[in-house]
């Protein structure tokens, strides 16, 4: 590393941040005069310390982010912000092991939504309120991350979005700070549209600001072990997987939309295959589910367009259990954890615009076959898809295939069995929540899964959260040498 | 198509030769004198009627294939020719249906060896002859194809290994009819071999010709319900291994080693990381049955050797039902099914040469992103991998594992649970044989099977069988449009 100060000094400052955060849920738990905002006090304390510490140990001129320390930033920020993360759980009445917390965190801040706490229904606001705003902040920063820095790193396809802000002409934002600024407003603003729909439809002020956050951001914690079930109202759910869509659409296109500077959100091509493919299997589902004859065809719809939702969405909210339906379902909800919302929103998964370029690469590759002497161009939207890109996007979904395989191996290696193995190291990289089964299916729990389970799920998170190639580039030999 | 009728003469004339191939097991019966004789002549002389009339009504005197009509014959032959051989599975004393003898025959010809026959030890020779005979002329089928057509018709990669043939410098034989005599001879050669060591170990000679067969073959097919189990022998079990193993290399690196006119077969990249990549997983996992306290290392070596080298080869002959062992066995195992063995081969699956050039696409991918400004090359053994294959073989995987998905959905939809649908998709495929789970695993039985599983299964083997692009590209609107 050139400059490694630099590194300490951006983890250090986003952990002072992290420590004020802390303050928020100390506030919540002080009105409701519960004795857990010592909890958040003795972590924000903690965590400022440290960040501090921090920081002063790296004191440095230099502002400039090379290649790898960009690399390093990205990857240390999450795991280190959600260790601190995990302090108010150890601390708090719950009572988490390390290894439960620091799961819960990293399931938070990677906007998973894998849970591994019972009994949510009568915690303290203060711990229900820091699992939602783990997950908004969590929304927000990888948002900025996939906008500013992943496209930069060419990392999975990703140099395909680099024009957007380096192109002059069709630049949402004349400069970096403002795009950040611009996305946070839209981001707020979502959730407080959310928010205010939750309440209009009957949820508590405190249940509709939390799902309203992690809806927005696709995370999927809620305030109650049912999740949506609990509030059993139609309205509310077909509201939750409206905004649960609206938080995997690109947060920078809201921005373009409104302001008129460039493509609106509907003529997107990733925007429209992605809502386009959430209708059609969401129909068909409910078509499939009313023929069993348990629904009617409005009354299915109502769950499988929610559930198809929250999973492509990849949120996690639950409002029936559906891999009690049938293995039909089950297997079909394994296809859809892969898949993943659009890039640059709070989503993960392996995204839309990847599997619109796989597509299109084989309808290509076919008429290369037919036609070997006519030069094929891939094109997406009005930009050309280059063979790099091309050969960046299918190395990422052979990287992303192999990596659930070998994670679901390691599940089973602790004594999970092979579909809760594979299920569960889907929705871990899809960043998801739910998996298959009933152990960690969408009515499971992932608190009586082995620590050593846990650990590997939080890992693999990050490396779903961060694209697998930014963390796993600094296990190359290439990456420490000069 | 500008010539059609060469397609019906090419199948008519398989026809015919499969015709020929059903009078063998005929005389098989009629040496033991079992009625089943009947079966095998009525059967022959339908498809030799069939075969002739075709011909007949195909007479022409083109005689160059052009693209599009070998796309056709190749994926016909396979289609027609197993319909025509599951005749006497049909016409036989076990009295299969239609979609059963189909699904044996598919699964014959594809070298799958998947079964939903039961009671093998106690039926007539003829049909078991059948059986072996359907895989090892699907196994130089599949040999012939994989050498002289695919490589031509630029599937899944497969050009890489176009030089090879049109390169006059390192050409193993001077003309492609000469090409096919050679391979006929190895792998004639090889399972007399096989059947000598067998019958040597103590097997009857029934038994070392049926199992030599299908093991070159990389089928599977045994003449026991138990599989290798049946014979109980660590010597016999070796020697099985063995030539699983070897049928699963490049033939024609057989013919350069022992003429010298080409690169040693323990010199090529693909057979090296092959038999090293088997090695490692063997003792690793015999390392850990052993550790487990019910073997020692090399009792435990002889079942996981036999197990990977089964699997990964695409065999599929069982020593143990290893899905017995833990999840972490079955869930090893299912991966291995997705790797397969190398090109030019009668193995199935992925194939190593593809998962060494998306692992050093991996490689040379980090070095790109970290030194944007160099230009990076893959070479595989002295061969320059071009774009074009990389980009070939990373779609062919991200279909590959697609299809696995796809068909899952749609064995669930017949009713199966989760894992099986998902295995036994993956293992069609792979052409492997044996799933997971207790219906479709090593000890189990593709009978119990709903006939639409079975129906989509036998779709699901030849895709695998022709490398998936062969098949689909003729669902392309292209490839009908002039």
């Amino acid at each position: 590393m050139e400059n490694s100060k630099i590194v300490g000094l951006v983890i250090g400052a986003l952990l002072v941040a992290l420590a004020f955060l802390m303050l928020v849920p100390m506030l919540a738990d002080l009105v409701v005069q519960s004795g857990d905002w010592t909890a958040f006090l003795s972590g924000a304390v903690i965590t400022g310390f440290c960040g501090g510490a921090l920081m002063l140990a790296n004191e440095t001129d230099q502002r400039d982010l090379g290649q790898r320390e960009t690399f390093m930033v990205t990857t240390l920020a999450w795991v280190v912000v959600s260790g601190f993360a995990a302090l108010p759980f150890c601390f708090s009445q719950v009572e988490m092991s390390f290894t439960d917390a620091y799961f819960e965190s990293m399931s938070g801040f990677t906007t998973t939504g894998s849970t591994v706490m019972v009994g949510l229904d009568s915690m303290p606001p203060g711990i229900l309120l820091w699992r939602a705003l783990t997950q908004w902040v969590g929304g927000v920063g990888i948002i900025l991350t996939a906008v500013a820095i992943l496209p930069f790193l060419r990392i999975g396809g990703m140099q395909l979005f680099r024009t957007e802000s380096s192109d002059r002409s069709d630049k949402v934002m004349p400069r970096p700070g403002q795009t950040a600024v611009a996305i946070g407003e839209v981001y707020l603003l979502l959730t407080l549209l959310c928010a205010f729909a939750f309440s209009a439809a009957g949820m508590s002020p405190f249940d509709a600001i939390t799902h309203a956050m992690t809806a927005l951001a696709t995370g999927g914690y809620s305030t109650h072990d049912a999740s949506f079930g609990y509030f059993n109202s139609p309205l509310i759910d077909w509201i939750g997987a409206i905004f649960m869509l609206a938080g995997s659409l690109p947060l920078l296109l809201y921005v373009s939309t409104v302001r008129g500077t460039g493509e609106a959100i509907w003529r997107d091509t990733q925007v429209r295959s992605f809502i386009g493919f959430t209708l059609a299997v969401s129909v068909v589902m409910a078509i499939w589910l009313s023929a069993r004859g348990d629904y009617t065809f409005v009354g299915a719809l109502r769950y499988t367009f929610f559930s198809v939702a929250s999973v492509i969405s990849t949120t996690g909210f639950a409002n029936i259990d559906y891999t009690l339906w049938a293995p039909f379902a089950s297997m079909a909800f394994l296809i859809l954890t892969f898949l993943g919302g659009c890039t640059g929103s709070t989503a993960g998964g392996i995204k839309m615009f990847r599997l619109q370029i796989l597509v299109m690469l084989f309808r290509s590759q076919n008429r290369q076959t037919l036609y070997p002497h006519v030069a094929q161009t891939l094109r997406f939207g009005d930009r050309t898809v280059s063979r790099e890109v091309v050969t960046s996007v299918t190395l990422f979904v052979f990287v992303y295939v192999a990596t659930v395989l070998v994670g679901g191996l390691a599940l089973t290696a602790c004594g999970l069995d092979v579909v809760t193995a594979l299920s569960s190291s889907a929705t871990a990289l899809g960043n998801v929540g739910p998996g298959i089964g009933s152990i960690v299916g969408p009515a499971g729990n992932f608190s009586t899964l082995p620590d050593g389970a846990k650990w590997i799920l939080s890992l693999i998170m990050l490396l779903g959260r961060l694209e697998l190639m930014t963390v796993l580039i600094m296990f190359s030999r290439d990456f420490w040498q000069r």
